[in-house]
């Protein structure tokens, strides 16, 4: 069995999807948190000064998503073919799509930018991309993909505590398929015992 | 043999990566250029209203980078296990962040704010990451990863006219393992074909 250790600031963030990964295969995996006033020191042993990191038998990769999808594919989640791998990727991509453009306004730190920003994100971005994704769960039986649960579930339900503390508002509330996604993901028995044990944060 | 169809705007731009790559896999492909002022109502038939779209016997996707990375799979482009396919993936990843950082500051609205955005990116971001990735092709001699031609290669090397289109400058003049890997892709005789025959846009 290969060994694990994840390391991330203190937070779900961006390694929270990688998290639920490592559960889903009910590997061990070392925790790593790293608070702010430590990184600095930190930040020139991870390649491209980055986190989360992962190293897979000591060997360290950056880069979430791309770890994501490795981690999908030791796991079976990364879809039954490489057209459904393609569906699974551009919907990760989508929903990135989304996280960014609503980061993009939230860390703005022009105020007055930031207010031109506010009414096209949510009366108009955020709807348009949610819309398509419930859209999407309705078709594909309550998940994103091909009827069953792909990396791109985990994915999105790992982040969505991220986003809704950048959006401040429950933003799937209003998206009934995107509600039943989350509670097919949540329902899944080894994330389910992750969600109960892992550490209190609110992003 | 599937039936390959590009819908985007008449640039390099995101396609220019797929178009590398159907040309790699020396596959026929029609490739649709949409003007501006055609776009509008083109938009609402496209996926989350985005391009590039790649249609495949009809099937319609959208993302780039996840159409890249089948098209690779396709093509024997993705690594040679599933660690490699994880290396190109986050060097994707990372050329994906460079681009991302310079485009923030090039279609920035705000002269004031574009301003401060100029000194950190030219004199700290590009460099940080040009001569990590530059290091990374040294010790790959002369490619992204592995010792050999890989989609991440074709990716750069097919965005770096976009990319220096906002930067007004050669970015990779000063790094040589760069300007290696750009002169390997180059001469592969697929994308010297297309390179030759692609319709002539700055970006």
């Amino acid at each position: 069995m290969a060994s694990y250790k994840l390391t991330y600031f203190p937070i779900k963030g961006l390694a929270e999807p990688i998290r639920f990964l490592l559960s889903y295969g009910s590997v061990e995996f070392e925790d790593v948190r790293v608070n702010r006033e430590d990184w600095p020191k930190l930040k020139p042993s991870m390649p491209f000064g980055q986190m989360p990191v992962l190293e897979v038998d000591g060997k360290k990769i950056n880069q979430s998503q791309a770890i994501s999808r490795y981690l999908a594919k030791q796991f079976g989640l990364a879809g039954k073919d490489d057209w459904e791998a393609l569906e699974i990727d551009a919907t990760v991509a989508t929903i990135d799509d989304l996280r960014t453009k609503i980061a993009s306004w939230f860390y703005e730190g022009n105020i007055a930018v930031k207010q031109t920003k506010y009414e096209p994100l949510f009366k108009e971005t955020i709807p348009y991309f949610l819309k398509r994704l419930d859209a999407q769960v309705k078709t594909n039986g309550g998940w994103f993909v091909g009827g069953t649960l792909s990396w791109a579930d985990l994915l999105f339900i790992a982040q969505l505590d991220y986003i809704i503390y950048m959006t401040n508002v429950d933003i799937i509330d209003k998206y009934d398929n995107l509600k039943q996604l989350k509670a097919n993901v949540l329902n899944v028995s080894q994330i389910k015992s992750w969600v109960a044990k892992r550490p209190k944060t609110d992003h």
